[in-house]
């Protein structure tokens, strides 16, 4: 088909790059998706192409050859980078999982209709980054803790809004330079060149922190008294009361999410599947993760609808303290119950902060539909022959 | 009366200290007293003889003259610092608040019963730590992070058991030497000699950790690949699975609580007290905390029993990102509702990693009782006249 190869030039969104079509779709363009539940739990490492897309933005092209990172410091003073510069400081990989700000946000939605796009529950994914660390790129600078006029560091990628602006975050100074904050300016992903849709060729990798702050496609680092004055930093991707609305709602009370809470979801069996009651249990598999660093350290999961729990086992890698930036896989086996026609399943989560979800989207709803991570709830229709 | 100065010689308690008659007591002998909820909300400061005491032991007479610090390195070499050794290091002073693990756990018994302290929900102060940092202390004699012998620092106190063991606990070296642990050994308490109850001459002060780890009457410091193997640190102050019971409880299979979730609680007025439905509204105030540096960005209370919630106006200092030690007192003012004979007014917090509490006991509830943090729920009654 000759149109295959046609570019409709009108069209920002023309020459986004080619996708895996197991990938579940919530907005074409921008392009937003996420994998299938099934295919999460099959994998501790999320390949590249079912790794979830959120792009708030056209794909920008990128020629690596002519693309230069450029530092602002405090001073005003610019230093630019190619990417062979960046690649002559120590190379580092992390395991760090990213996950969107709207995971579960249709669970939510359906509390109280709110704003955004409607993910289900797998805008969360786990990768090897490698790259270079933030910390040692600032520091071979001069830049250190001491300096009181730094507080902030912005972040601007080279997708752009139809005005030009680009997109923009920014994250606590302390973060970038601290020992354990292991900020990495990322290259490769699970061992390969960035694919186009998670940020050709250099992106930021905040461990711990919502995916917003994971400024892809970087182009600028500004070193700042103030957070990114960027409608993502200032007027988006932060919490409010349940009681707050769009009426009320005032952006610049709020403070911007940086670390995310715990969260879990069930990826195995699907909601309303089937199971049989000769089979007596049923395996269940999910995931876990908590920002900040925090590791997962139980998972509960319920077949009686809260009544009774059990402990999944969970799959992980080792992680040293207040940087554990990887998400748990879990599974457990359940009995089904010996009566009833529906087998309610839960599961909830704990992190070495002893952080938990909270057990409904009640008292955690908020307008923009950020950050669910209550107790996550499917049920099974259980079958008798 | 003569007999006030008459000491039993048989009791090891005979020489505890005197105490606040205003405080509410929960066990003499060891001391265990929480100050009256009207009282923490007056000052965001705890006065000296209103902070809550957890003492495991009686409280040990120490000499400061005689008194050594004994810090034992994973080489095995030993040193001894006098308090004015530890005087000669740059004196710092952190204003932190403590909680203790089992605070609230009154209400998590009403749900089902557990084993512990019966503690209503000011187990919690704030005071102001005046010391030196452990980590310069530790960093003078060589230790660094780089140290792969040394995973964690175990603390002793001057407190014993019948056994003669002394009370330990550990925390994880990455807290200890870590730039934003400020982890401090603490002589001072709001600027006064550490009373006698707060571990006088010397305790250590691990801010955002659960007070069961801030040993006081620190009299050693061992460095080592393993965490304290006393009784409070394998044996107690871990979390559970709500299915676990005495029976099933493998200690081993735990993780020591340290760094503290989020919490709150209202302080007035008081469950059970009237209000007049003529005065139209009532004046609720509370506190708020968050462990590991995390500080609170939003208290929202309920006086409709969670239908609808008022954000409260925080009263906090300025703290530092990942660096929040101490808590927030908080106030809002309530309509009191146009019909009921009851008004049930609930809070609940929100840290800056937008964790929430859990809306309820059902999902946290441990055999021991520990980190109750769940939606504070009081009722008053609502008078005509
Ligand atoms: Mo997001
Ligand atoms: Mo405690």
């Amino acid at each position: 088909d000759m149109n295959e190869d046609v570019i409709d030039i009108d069209d920002p969104f023309a020459r986004d790059p080619q996708r895996h079509p197991a990938l579940m779709i919530n907005s074409l363009k921008p392009f937003n998706a996420e994998p299938p539940p099934e295919l999460v739990v099959d994998s501790y490492i999320t390949p590249n192409e079912l790794f979830f897309v959120r792009n708030h933005l056209p794909v920008p092209v990128v020629d690596p050859k002519t693309f230069r990172l450029e530092i602002e410091f405090s001073s005003g003073k610019t230093k630019k980078f190619s990417l062979d510069d960046l690649k002559k400081f120590k190379e580092h990989t992390i395991t760090a999982s990213l996950q969107c700000a709207g995971n579960r946000r249709s669970e939510m939605s359906k509390y109280k209709p709110v704003k955004g796009l409607s993910w289900n529950f797998t805008a969360i994914s786990n990768a090897r980054w490698t790259g270079v660390l933030l910390r040692d790129v600032l520091q071979s600078a001069g830049v250190t803790l001491t300096n009181d006029e730094i507080k902030h560091v912005q972040f601007e990628g080279l997708d752009k809004d139809p005005t030009g602006a680009p997109y923009g975050a920014s994250i606590a100074i302390e973060k970038a330079l601290g020992p354990f904050g292991d900020v990495l300016l990322a290259y490769k992903m699970n061992g390969e060149e960035l694919p186009g849709d998670h940020g050709f060729p250099l992106r930021v990798i905040v461990p711990g922190v919502v995916g917003a702050r994971n400024v892809k496609w970087l182009s600028k680092i500004i070193l700042s008294d103030i957070e990114s004055q960027s409608h993502w930093q200032q007027n988006d991707y932060k919490g409010f009361s349940p009681s707050v609305d769009w009426d009320s709602v005032d952006f610049k009370k709020s403070v911007a999410v940086q670390d995310y809470p715990c969260q879990s979801a069930i990826c195995q069996p699907k909601n309303g599947s089937e199971v049989h009651r000769s089979e007596e249990t049923v395996v269940v598999k999910g995931y876990s993760w908590s920002g900040g660093g925090r590791d997962t350290i139980r998972v509960d999961v319920s077949g009686d609808g809260g009544k009774t729990w059990k402990v999944a086992t969970l799959q992980k890698e080792h992680q040293t303290p207040y940087r554990a930036w990887a998400w748990s896989l879990w599974e457990v086996e359940l009995p089904i119950p010996a009566d009833g026609k529906k087998m309610e399943i839960i599961c909830k989560s704990v992190d070495d902060s002893y952080n938990v979800q909270p057990d409904s989207v009640q008292g955690i709803w908020n307008l923009r539909g950020l950050l669910n991570n209550s107790w996550h709830h499917i049920a099974v229709d259980v079958k008798e022959e």
